[in-house]
């Protein structure tokens, strides 16, 4: 329920601006985020999508009574998903903090979450824990240290589903062996805008790693943002699937570096009409649906890079990614708006924000 | 050549704001202007598409003495089309001061023309006679008015192929009878808008209208602009022709009124979302193309009527209109220019013209 100020209680207790959205992290004017997640399972159990309502359940209150307990866990919150809003439950979705099938059905999911929205473990989801840490720029070795220290923790206490054979069993076999999924979130304007993105993405195909869009698997590209994430799980090590995707990340940072470069000594006029025009719709359009607005954006982004803008720094900007959400705008109303008037509002908001940023006498005038 | 400020000496001698531009006339809000155009051809002489080069100059220089002579003609400049460059010859034709076919071969090509750009004779286009008047608004029997009185001085002067039985003779048997062709152009974003502007069209085109683009035959509606003339010369008295053609006109812009009425009654923030889009498009871009210049004038033009811009006239639309188009865009910087460029210097423009123009306090905020 939203208390009486209009919050709704467990995101008031979030950090609004979760540490990736700081961009402090290395490389974070191209890389956005990183993120890791371990997928375990407890053994003798079957997985959550064979289990009834009341094994769902059993499980996630194994999981609250380890929470209670452990002095590592205690800066934690337990969140059962039923006690949740729908509303609240798609807003942690649009944070990254759990995927749109774990709060789908919300009877027996529960989430463990620290308030600086950097960590959390999806309890029921596919895996029965799904221990993720997300971080500014390229960090996926923190990334993974991280949630390695919160596996141990809850290893020793509840023992997970593992064979010689094949490692640490999953419900997808996709995920069997390391259970390990890093991932990296790339903004590749540059690339595309000087048509080598496609060379870059297959490269990387061929290097073995999956390319998605901003929002996860079977999501289309916005904003020139993608994700890329190791493809095997198995027959490597954790440190080795780790340090392989964040040396491609590098290549790929660097490639887009260099097509920037080319691009800004190229057609500094085109870039500049590009990131212009994004300012002035942002500042004045009436109404915006959420793609507009991260392809205004990412051109943005790459001119508040190049001091193209004033008033515009990292973390506002990857703020707005969260906050041009529909179900953040959702949230921020507390009620399930049409599209149409989420379009207004998205628009209003960033009018209000875009009022406070200026266009740098750096633009061609 | 261009003298030594860079302006070329005809266009200095012709007002920068033609009457018409100035938005005075009846119903102005949606009909831009209107034009009325009297084809007349000497007896004994063949049509110019058949003429020589020598003949062609006989005949320019038969209306050159008539024009020196009379006192009728004299605020009236005559100028040869060969002593006009490339450049000034277009920069009339984006005036409507001449047609393109009329400038592209010069020889033995002339304009009759007054300061305010209200008035012209084209010697040798199509006809040896194109007698044309242009106002602001809907008053096409003022037009015609003053090109009848045109044609009586050079037609007591020169003599006028004319049959009993069809009238006056054309090169074109489409003309052929009065010569008359009236025309307005009006403004139909309403209907556009609204999806009735098919409607309207074929109803027009049932009342024996012809309608057009905002260049004339053959081109397409830019900027929600369309012009509609009588297809039909001959037959009909020109009093008949023009006042059917003016109660069509008020027709059309009541149907427009009603239009826009209703779409700002239905949807005001839809209204003002194009306007505010196409206010920070011309106030930001760093390159326009001509056509899309004009469908954001078109949107101000609609705006700037109800008050949601200010600092915007109508004699500064209607002149914009005009400095947008390419071969003004050439004539201001006296040489051809690539397409590129003239984006980048009519953007330039813009955004200097609307960094004075704001939007009102009345748009939804």
């Amino acid at each position: 329920m939203p208390s009486a100020d209009g919050t709704l209680p467990l995101l008031s207790r979030i950090d609004r601006t979760a540490e990736w959205m700081r961009g402090t992290g290395p490389l974070a004017d191209i890389v956005l985020t990183c993120r890791v997640r371990l997928a375990r399972n407890l053994a003798g159990c079957c997985f959550p999508p064979r289990c009834d309502d009341e094994t769902l359940i059993a499980i996630a209150e194994r999981a609250a009574a380890v929470h209670s307990c452990s002095r590592a866990l205690a800066p934690f919150e337990f969140v059962r998903m039923q006690e949740l809003t729908e509303l609240e439950r798609y807003a942690l979705v649009d944070r990254y903090l759990c995927s749109r099938e774990h709060v789908a059905q919300p009877v027996g999911r529960a989430l463990v979450l620290d308030r600086s929205g950097s960590l959390s473990v999806m309890i029921n989801e596919e895996d029965h824990f799904r221990i993720q840490a997300l971080y500014s720029g390229l960090q996926l070795e923190t990334a993974y240290r991280v949630c390695a220290g919160l596996e141990e923790v809850l290893e020793s206490a509840l023992g997970f589903a593992f064979s010689e054979k094949w490692g640490y069993l999953t419900a997808c076999p996709t995920n069997v062996g390391t259970g390990l999924r890093a991932s990296a979130m790339i903004h590749l304007p540059g690339l595309t805008e000087t048509g080598r993105l496609d060379e870059v993405l297959t490269a990387a195909a061929n290097a073995g790693l999956a390319v998605r869009g901003l929002y996860g698997e079977g999501t289309e590209a916005h904003g020139s943002l993608h994700q890329f994430s190791n493809q095997v799980t198995l027959g490597r090590s954790e440190e080795e699937l780790v340090a392989e995707l964040s040396s491609s990340c590098k290549q790929i940072a660097a490639a887009e570096r260099d097509a920037r470069a080319a691009l800004h000594r190229k057609s500094p006029l085109l870039l500049d009409d590009h990131v212009a025009r994004a300012y002035a719709t942002l500042r004045y359009a009436r109404s915006v649906t959420s793609r507009e607005a991260l392809d205004c954006l990412s051109w943005l982004r790459w001119g508040a890079e190049i001091d193209l803008a004033r008033g515009l720094d990292r973390q506002t900007l990857n703020e707005l990614i969260i906050w041009i959400r529909p179900g953040v705008q959702q949230v921020l109303h507390t009620r399930r708006l049409p599209a149409e008037e989420r379009d207004v509002l998205r628009a209003s908001l960033l009018r209000k924000r875009f009022e406070q940023v200026e266009l740098s006498e750096k633009l061609s005038s």
